[in-house]
């Protein structure tokens, strides 16, 4: 099912002169029809598969796909209208079968049979995306493209393909669409965040004076993998980013007591990312390192006060760079405090809690709120959680105490 | 250290006309430079690290990168002319800091301090680029870009920052260059290879009737690791595609008798990615199974001889399709029996053992030869193997027999 919300869409392209949206970028196929774009998009290539949005929310939603992916798509999706096109990869239904003398009958029977391109035809999915648009008598429509992804390589064959089309960047519209979230949507980065707890608790428990990266990340991610199992789901990815202890670049680091130990991790679920951090150290660690811990909490919870449904997302990063400076830390500085969350590329998704950012916080967004310190020859500190914004203001999707937990006194 | 060798790299520039290669994508560049481009380039666009590779092989390699990613970049290819730009992160070194009255003075005396950008600022980026061509004397000169990475958003951008430069497709240049591999290159493979097939020989052992396809993958993937820990590297990825049974789409499938089971699979070393395949069955699978698998590793065969320096890819796509024709299987066909492998993007990379492909074989390629066939209602079966292209034929990197191998035998 799509998780794109028709009547938004509707009026975020009319706001825009839009006729409709075409996706070609993986992740945003998936989220706007709802089912995989299929094995031939791996080489981050534009025409292996492609997702029509018209504007006029009455029309249905209409896809090019490979036939390899088309199964699993007509599945999902059944009220996609959906053309699909042959790629390099053979297969055919065998039922009944019995002899190799009856395998070229069963390719006849279902049309399997006969030449397959090199990978995929791009010129072919252009031509077919050209006839769903005439159906739907945009031929000569404003469509919106995903420029932000589309290889310029292929954004100029679409063109030579389908001229009577003026194509334009729609990439803002998608943004936009994607910063506020179905409860589909939701109900994966709540899955995503509770196992990524899951492993942190793991982790936790695992560290030891001795204890290496590898280690670490070992205990997280079997940890992140047995709550997502406990939980009846399962993981589409996983990433960590730990350090340990006074040279950020040293990846041989092993704790050793009071060394900063700091855990910036996330699972996906269905392709939606989980983003929180979480710092520990075993033995107590130095009054600087106190210090500036307290200096975070302190921006963090400065910040956290600003997100609700109205205020900007500058507001957010202003407080919190606010506190850092009365705390006595006047030239340290992030781009952002945070960030969207959700299944688009990278981790981190528009908008952020960035200086002077007017872009207004509203219900449905979830949002990583993150408040780091990355001192090199001194240690990494990091408190992140993950907040859906409600009417009422946020809901935390964590559970851990934020403290910098020594685990020599557990 | 860079993978790219600056003596055929001038040889394909000069012969498409280039003054130099311009790379953006996070793969390319770190294929050129030998470092990686960098957190900044998470989102899949052009603008966060540049790559520039004059065409004269005496001027020095030079690239932009963020200031975050400049440490390891100067660690790892000191030779390299590197210019940074601020991105988001906030990084300072506290050597000899004790109170947080400290910090500030930190931050001055390294120019750590002060504003950042919201992510990363691609306009600094390409104005950076400006500079390290102009020095170069190419501010006029015919830039090839890897256009079929670069967003088409990004491009109009570059193009309109740089308008002096006449910017072409260099991704041809980049296909060729990445084609014949380093020793280097070569090394990363085999050990990928290598750990892929210790994943492969763990699974064969826990193949059992009643085992479900987390249950193999689990297995797959713990015995790559432990190969990998064992021969003294580490795994930057991995991934399979393994079925069970014959209804390819059953995600939920166990082990039962006769059924067949494939596993496509390859781990990564630096991101340079192997790519095998086997089949198993656990109990005698049906005649015609076994006749299929007869026609796969004839086709096999007939492909493998074809791989010499000097003949066509197309040759081995066409003894391959005559072998299946022979063996009566007349409707079959695949865009391609096998690729490059590499540290593109993309498992599988160019060129393709594809129809009629003209493109020649040569020494130092590394190619992955592959005979898959997907029956619905009969199941998945496939041989795949690693081959590196030498003066007298092929070397392969696999040491697995071959055979459609019953477990229940062993």
């Amino acid at each position: 099912m799509s998780d794109l919300d028709r009547s938004r869409a509707q009026g975020l392209m009319q706001a825009a002169g839009l006729d409709a949206l075409v996706l070609f970028q993986p992740e945003a196929f998936r989220y706007a029809i709802g089912a995989p774009a299929g094995v031939a998009t791996m080489w981050g290539r534009a025409g292996a598969a492609a997702a029509l949005v018209p504007a006029d929310a009455s029309l249905p939603l209409a896809a090019v796909a490979s036939d390899h992916a088309a199964l699993a798509i007509r599945l999902k999706s059944p009220a996609v209208d959906l053309r699909t096109h042959r790629i390099w990869i053979d297969g055919v239904d065998l039922q009944g079968a019995t002899r190799l003398a009856d395998i070229d009958g069963c390719y006849r029977r279902s049309g399997a049979g006969g030449p397959r391109p090199e990978t995929f035809d791009r010129s072919r999915c252009f031509d077919l995306l050209g006839d769903l648009l005439a159906v739907r008598g945009l031929s000569h429509g404003r469509v919106g493209v995903d420029l932000e992804f589309m290889p310029a390589a292929d954004f100029e064959a679409l063109r030579r393909a389908l001229p009577t089309i003026s194509w334009v960047d729609g990439s803002d519209v998608l943004r936009r669409l994607r910063a506020i979230k179905t409860p589909n949507e939701i109900h994966r980065l709540r899955r995503a965040a509770q196992a990524a707890e899951g492993g942190l608790v793991r982790m936790a428990k695992a560290i030891r004076p001795g204890s290496c990266l590898a280690d670490l990340s070992t205990a997280w991610k079997a940890g992140a993998q047995d709550a997502a199992t406990a939980g009846g789901f399962s993981l589409s990815g996983h990433w960590d980013f730990i350090s340990v202890g006074p040279d950020l670049s040293n990846m041989a680091a092993v704790v050793s007591p009071g060394v900063l130990i700091k855990a910036d991790v996330g699972t996906l679920v269905d392709g939606y990312s989980s983003d929180g951090a979480r710092t520990f150290s075993y033995g107590p660690v130095s009054d600087l390192a106190q210090d500036v811990f307290k200096a975070l909490e302190a921006a963090f919870a400065a910040g956290l006060e600003q997100i609700r449904p109205g205020n900007t997302f500058g507001a957010v990063h202003a407080a919190m760079l606010s506190s850092m400076r009365r705390d006595g830390i006047g030239e340290y500085f992030r781009g952002h405090f945070g960030h969207s969350v959700g299944g688009s590329v990278g981790i981190e998704e528009w908008p952020f809690f960035s200086a002077n950012n007017p872009e207004l916080i509203e219900v449905g967004m979830v949002v990583a709120l993150e408040a780091p310190f990355y001192g090199q020859n001194f240690g990494a500190l990091m408190i992140e959680d993950q907040f859906l914004v409600t009417a009422s203001g946020v809901e935390c999707m964590n559970a851990l105490p934020r403290n910098l937990r020594d685990l020599s006194a557990d």
